[in-house]
């Protein structure tokens, strides 16, 4: 990982982990913002720069390495079915830990909090998640809050997918202040208009809440198992 | 153009446009929702299958050139600042003609609109579009409506950027009925709370918007000598 500080022209990096099976927009929705924040350089990084897929087979092309990438100033973290074999990624693990060590913001969307807790980097620390999987974040000491979007410190998570629009202009607000998180509210029309009350337990219809909870059984029981195994491991290592 | 019915699998066809400079979150967003619907196969669709760069310099790598695209049930148009010199590309224009004769549902997402209207798909329709571009609808005999989603008959339009998820599940629930939307409302957590109330005109700050305005005069301007000159010619035609 290159520091590489004499090159920086005074933007703030921020880069954007991108992997197979990721949920496209849980990292694609912040990228839109925070591409257009002012004096911020956002970048997709992922192992290599090959095209990945996204879990709806969108394809996503990686600017930037890690062993190409610069120390960022943020660092985003998205989740989706492919991060729960992520925790257990070695080369991933440590690259999210010595981005997390140096970056002034440590942030994620979605099911990427448990990547971040499988690093080390949510300790003690008040963290979201998607609705369904954010009972796994208390398995790495995490102090799970059920909101859209948790600010603890310089640690900034967003809930399940759509959530990372309102997580991107909180991070915006927190970079550069309350205008331009406003100015692009305005020119990117962010004045949502659901057509149903539905995209949160606490709003949709409890039937409803149990269909969509079953039919996504299986990927949640992995993602359990695997958090498991990774908070056990964690448990026993000297840290 | 490839109709070949014969080998339809019973899924709707969900055809998306996307070009260099297209404001990606216009497209992808949508493009999030409508490849999880079910029963229906959403691609993103361009010239040729070459990736273009969108207006953040998000790299998008479409599934299919126009040469090889069957007719879409559903056809998808984003806008952004490539939007505008397509108004003048025959092949584009032929393209949505010939889509938008046998489509299920025309649609916009943003400046996308125009789009539709440069290649007389919307003649005397109600359409939106993002509202510092509503203005030019006009121009090519649109009725201008300034909501977030815009149905009529068989035309859906989004407004600006953001709408997109809006939209997208309208069109959804137009597809497949309300419960399918409502469950994917649920399990992307859309289910918004910006964290600035400045997200439209009505909205923000008269003296934010007058800034927003004026940071965007140079493309508004372009936009509008063309919508000029393509709605005039069109004038011309006979059609």
């Amino acid at each position: 990982m290159k520091t590489d500080t004499e090159n920086r022209d005074g933007k703030t990096r921020i880069g954007m982990l991108v992997f197979p099976m990721v949920t496209s927009l849980d990292v694609l929705g912040p990228f839109e913002v925070l591409a257009r924040a002012p004096d911020c350089q956002a970048e997709l990084v992922w192992k290599n720069r090959e095209p990945v897929k996204g879990d709806t087979g969108l394809v996503i092309t990686p600017d930037r390495g890690f062993d190409d990438a610069p120390q960022y100033d943020v660092i985003v973290v998205p989740g989706g079915p492919g991060q729960t074999p992520l925790m257990e990624d070695a080369t991933v693990i440590d690259f999210l830990r010595r981005q997390g060590a140096g970056a002034e913001l440590v942030t994620s969307v979605c099911t990427g909090s448990l990547l971040l807790a499988a690093a080390g980097l949510l300790d003690g620390r008040k963290a979201t998640c998607h609705w369904m999987s954010i009972d796994q974040l208390a398995l790495f000491g995490v102090q799970a809050v059920p909101e859209r979007v948790v600010v603890d410190g310089n640690r900034i998570t967003g809930a399940g997918v759509t959530s990372g629009l309102d997580f991107a202009f909180t991070v915006l607000a927190t970079l550069r202040g309350e205008e331009p998180a406003k100015a692009l509210q305005l020119m990117m029309e962010y004045d949502p208009a659901p057509p149903f009350q539905s995209g949160h337990p606490r709003v949709a219809a409890p039937e409803l809440v149990e269909k969509v909870r079953a039919s996504a059984r299986e990927m949640l029981q992995r993602r359990m198992e695997v958090s498991r195994r990774v908070a056990a491991n964690r448990g026993g290592l000297a840290r």
